[in-house]
């Protein structure tokens, strides 16, 4: 028999209909025999209601209390489940963080778990009981509540799977899977069976939504097995592991198309190419708690001179622009130009590692679609490209197609 | 400087905006130096709506998880009233019935405090702290949540103030204190300034629903002076404490007049007047879980037999009858009659020791107004009789007026 963590989202919790529905799926597990522990979120608009309220009172809500008040969300959800559980004759019970110790620092509204305790949680499953324990939160040594920060709950997740040496953990949510790409973009897009945590993480980071970046890194470092899948459909949904080199299937050479138009771009031109420039034009920048992304620069031309681009996000453009034209001033740079008509377009794959010529492929598609490349980084597992926005849509499609992700290419 | 441990309602937690109020008038005692603990309801109506979710999913909802449910309600009052005080700058923490270790018995939904573990709250208060707590719940030996049942946030007020030696524990309402009878049946009914414990509690399980019965027991056994006052108006109250003999004012003979119109009347008629038959009418009644409240049996009539008459709740009058007719019939008795269309009319006051005649007062003063007694009870404080319904208001002001309790008769 198995032991399964499994982690029901907002949406899947959003109503008493869907509470019932929840336990339909728990005590089918569990009458396989299955060891379960559920991790459930906040009815769907609870959290929002609860901090509305905060800000009714507070500017700025006093992180402790706030804490308090958010967690009770998910507290309100786990007692429903438990009593569904009941209903339908099978054994539950409920914890909050407290209860079964999700010790945590003490940095209220994203604190990290430390340790978990999970003695009492053994005896429950050997007595056969589904646990079900709230998510997003913990204590701190002072016994205060803490809370991991939005959507935390997978975090939840993932931790009680690792501290209980589960078999997998699966997080339910809206969508069935991770796929190659957004389906709304390409309609061909796939769901992938499988994919590796360090693929996962480049994938969400760069805007493919489904899973919290935190919980995906927390997976990878203890190797817990983790799965995607909709609380609405069947399917098996997607696996998030770790790269089986022994694996006797061939690996696909991309395993996806990422891609985002958060971002907007800053160029300093003319900027006197001396020692300590590039961090003399970035510090400020970091400095005032804007967030770089990608960050190209030129060798110098013939007067000496280099032009310096980096991008960060578009809410940040206005600030970032201020900073940039004072170190402008004083590096006596030519001029800074700025540009929010951009969107940042990635391929994924760990199988980039052991084959050539991806780039090349990746940088034909492109031209020969006529879309003009702006910025190139890469990573061992992933190349980005900055383009113009309007030729976002393009660009996906004929990389989904250059590297065979569709359905009907496979 | 005083502690004070102060308790607000539903009604006076019941939005943002009366958040907000009570935090002014916290803030303002705290102002005078005066160490402060606030205890908090759940804004009114939402223990309702939890406990209806409850039963959406389970017709008899398990008692554990119903206890995590609802305990939610206090925790999202004792947050947003933290950060009001915070907001005026006054430092505030806040704590859930298990992080202040109220300790109870494992009764969930009706669970009875064991103890309270002072030491954090000591710390706070020292640091000038004001520390609001949420009322009604606890957790038991193995750190589950509990419950003390509905109005029990008055209860985990003066078990605070007991714990904490407290000067005074005051209870904030809608209403602003404790009258010596129903205003609305009386016009000229009068706050009282100050009752006895024993008055109040004769007065609360009559009908003058001011206090939970629970908390006045509490605070009588262990001397914790109780105030009970409004939360929207100013005033004093009316002050409930022990019964100081050394009182230099005369003692009014009755403080208050109660009453209610929820009991029925049944009469079994013609029972042989034989050793032990109370009990065996009785105890069926009692066995179906059926409160009985007054009991009469009248000297037996030259056949022996007797009647014997008793009352009990409305709702239960069905319910008893059924059992009365059983035992009619196992006795042999005549005949069962019940009347729903009663009343119960009470003088109560702690100066009825020492004055004689207040029986005999209180009959004539009915007799004047043609009011026929049914049924008469006694206790050291307390006179009850049984009247037809129709005359409850005419009774309640002619004693009233008798034992002088209006303003103008002062």
């Amino acid at each position: 028999m198995s032991l399964f963590v499994q982690k029901y989202g907002g949406t899947s919790v959003g109503s008493i209909e869907r509470i019932e529905a929840v336990a339909d799926k728990v005590a089918a597990f569990r009458a396989q025999g299955h060891g379960m522990v559920v991790v459930l979120s906040a009815m769907s608009g609870e959290t929002n209601r609860l901090i509305d309220l905060a800000y009714q009172i507070q500017e700025k809500p006093d992180p402790r209390e706030l804490d308090v008040l958010v967690s009770t969300g998910e507290q309100v959800t786990i007692a429903l489940l438990s009593m569904a559980l009941k209903k339908r004759g099978y054994d539950a019970c409920s914890y909050t963080g407290g209860q079964v110790k999700i010790l945590t620092d003490n940095a209220h509204t994203k604190a990290r778990i430390q340790s978990i305790d999970v003695e009492r949680m053994r005896v429950d499953l050997d007595d056969g009981k589904v646990i079900v324990v709230a998510g997003f939160q913990g204590v701190d040594d002072d016994g205060n509540i803490t809370t991991l920060g939005r959507g935390g709950s997978d975090t939840t997740g993932v931790a009680l799977a690792a501290a209980l040496d589960a078999t997998e953990c699966q997080i339910y949510t809206d969508v069935d899977g991770v796929y190659t790409t957004d389906p709304r973009v390409v309609d061909s897009a796939r769901r992938l069976d499988r994919i590796t945590f360090e693929e996962m993480l480049e994938m969400a980071s760069l805007g493919s939504k489904v899973l919290q970046i935190r919980a995906v890194e927390f997976a990878g470092k203890y190797k817990v097995p983790l799965r995607v899948l909709s609380t609405f459909e069947e399917g098996n949904g997607t696996l998030i592991s770790l790269d089986e080199e022994d694996n006797d299937m061939e690996q696909p050479v991309v395993s996806g198309i990422a891609f985002n138009r958060d971002e907007a771009k800053l160029t300093i031109r003319g900027v006197p190419d001396t020692p300590g420039v590039a961090c003399r034009i970035l510090a400020p920048v970091g400095g005032d708690n804007i967030e770089v992304d990608v960050i190209v620069q030129n060798i110098s031309a013939v007067d000496g001179t280099t032009d310096f681009t980096f991008t960060v996000h578009r809410n940040d453009l206005s600030k970032a622009r201020e900073v940039l034209e004072r170190a402008s001033a004083e590096l006596g740079a030519r001029e800074v130009i700025t540009d929010d008509k951009i969107a940042k377009v990635s391929i994924v794959g760990v199988g980039m590692r052991s084959h050539a010529n991806v780039a090349s492929r990746m940088f034909n598609a492109l031209g020969e679609d006529n879309i003009n490349i702006q910025m190139i980084t890469t990573s061992e597992i992933k190349i980005s490209v900055i383009i113009d926005e309007r030729y976002l849509e393009l660009a996906v499609r004929a990389l989904h197609s250059e590297f065979e992700l569709s359905e009907k290419e496979r």
